[in-house]
């Protein structure tokens, strides 16, 4: 089993959409990016967050995949998302559709800075 | 919003209570683990799939916490089991609770190899 995991936590984001503070439109998005990556959706559990001292609602979910999961945290206070690709490479190599979904999440909440992490996931350099 | 993010990718797992394969018990134990670790569980989703050609039924599952979320895929075919456990340090230091939470289900598998990574989440070193 080999696998990769990206990571992007993103800053100042402008959310043109309003998909911080959404219910059905964020998971919504999730399900067409995924899909439109490639990747398969198995199940999906999204929950809201009581409103906070601004009264927004943050959200935080997942979208469960056949090649591993999507996990999202909103932190719409802080103009803060997080976002995590995890994918197995099990029958095929699916590092593109996972940068593809990454990619095409961040450009919807638009931000302004964005920090880009990566883990390869797996038994190569297992640690005995 | 800074985070700890911990990985633990399982090899050869023992697996005495054959969690691997199990349903509501590894969805009861991932939630008394949490807890018991200090954590706020406010969603799971656990999705279950078709046997493989030795007949065993991997899982995969996560639980939303109130500081992100636990994740796990299980490869009962390859003895092999991925887990992923997300804080994020909004009021109180959560990196202890994550280090026990990670430790204790890496202990009920009982891998005989485990790779460990982490990565620091969050507005340190955001790039530009």
């Amino acid at each position: 089993m080999r696998g990769l995991h990206l990571t992007a936590d993103l800053f100042d984001c402008r959310d043109p959409d309003g998909l911080m503070t959404a219910g059905a439109p964020l998971v919504a998005l999730c399900e067409q990016l995924a899909r439109g990556a490639g990747l398969s959706v198995v199940g999906r559990y999204f929950h809201a967050f009581p409103p906070g001292a601004h009264g927004t609602v943050g959200w935080t979910g997942v979208l469960l995949l056949a090649e591993s999961h999507l996990a999202i945290h909103t932190w719409p206070e802080q103009s803060a998302v997080t976002l995590d690709v995890f994918v197995c490479n099990v029958g095929r190599d699916n590092t593109a559709p996972a940068h593809r979904l990454l990619d095409a999440l961040v450009g919807h909440f638009a931000p302004k800075r964005v920090r880009r992490q990566q883990l390869v996931r797996g038994i190569d350099n297992a640690d005995a």
